[in-house]
């Protein structure tokens, strides 16, 4: 009886793979030898899925986005939401790490640009939602337009992101940028 | 006799090459033959002047600092040199591509860390000194910490701009949102 192959999880195995080299040396590290060395499969498999270094690229931006909304997961609140988009610990760093080094990209590629879309829509809309409960909840400003105030949120995550991917920011520091921002949104 | 050579402006040569290259197709794809002919020159003197490709990056990454530093210029106040350091014309989205292409070499390589670390204390003590200088003219509270609200706007515009480059917001979109934050900062 032949072994049953999970397609699905090799071509996991492989976009993990690709994650792995760009976040520690960029994309341009990331190539067919590597990609199959990392991975610990024959190249020859690799290509089996991925026939270029592009379909790995945009297979990996697919996988990476999952793994951003399963880590944020289901939103308790807007603080805690936005903490959790920011690159604190090793899983955080990786994903910030190679969603920046796809930011070039993306601007070349329209499938890889598009999951960036998505991707930021998503967000966009979650955020805005917490905004609005906050409002409903009496502890944020009722003047506030949720959709703009995402659009702020999400900008100033995703700075202190790089503050903090560059050590330019603590953890603490940009927790506590977060929170000044927040309790102005309150009216504090 | 013999020609006399600005070597100062043949490394001028090189380095606007590499960002050219960097800005277009990403760091991936600085290679000594790619900049010689982007450079127009032959590759036995891009590596007279630059013997290792770190050692084109780190140039590069040092002639980029002075010319974000220039375009930003003498600031006349806090909202323009926010808005100056928006990606919002051909020569600022090229900075920002650079600026992100060489994010994940940052990490590794301590030159490139270092000179990131220079150019965001630097934007950090203007962008604080404008804040007090609100202050003293009465256009913002009274309350705010100049460092904080500096590291604040550092992070939220490093955020829109990436917005900007992937097209997720328009300039005009940036603008209103950093007014926004302007606003809360004046207490109105």
């Amino acid at each position: 009886m032949p072994k049953r192959v999970d397609h699905e999880q090799r071509r996991r195995l492989i976009a993990e793979a690709v994650r792995r080299i760009a976040a520690d040396r960029g994309l341009e590290a990331v190539s067919l030898g590597e990609v199959a060395a990392e991975a610990g499969i024959s190249k020859g498999l690799v290509q089996h899925y991925f026939p270029s270094k592009d379909a790995m690229l945009r297979h990996a931006t697919t996988t990476l986005r999952e793994q951003v909304e399963t880590r944020v997961g289901p939103a308790p609140d807007l603080r805690a939401t936005a903490l959790a988009l920011l690159p604190v610990d090793d899983a955080g760093r990786a994903e910030a790490l190679v969603a920046n080094a796809f930011l070039v990209r993306a601007l070349k590629d329209p499938e890889i640009a598009e999951r960036f879309r998505e991707g930021h829509a998503r967000l966009r809309g979650v955020l805005a939602d917490l905004v609005a409960a906050g409002q409903d909840a009496g502890e944020l400003a009722a003047g506030l337009d949720p959709a703009r105030e995402a659009d702020l949120l999400l900008a100033l995550v995703s700075g202190l992101g790089d503050a903090l991917l560059l050590g330019h920011r603590t953890p603490e520091e940009a927790a506590a940028l977060l929170d000044l921002h927040l309790s102005r949104l309150a009216g504090r």
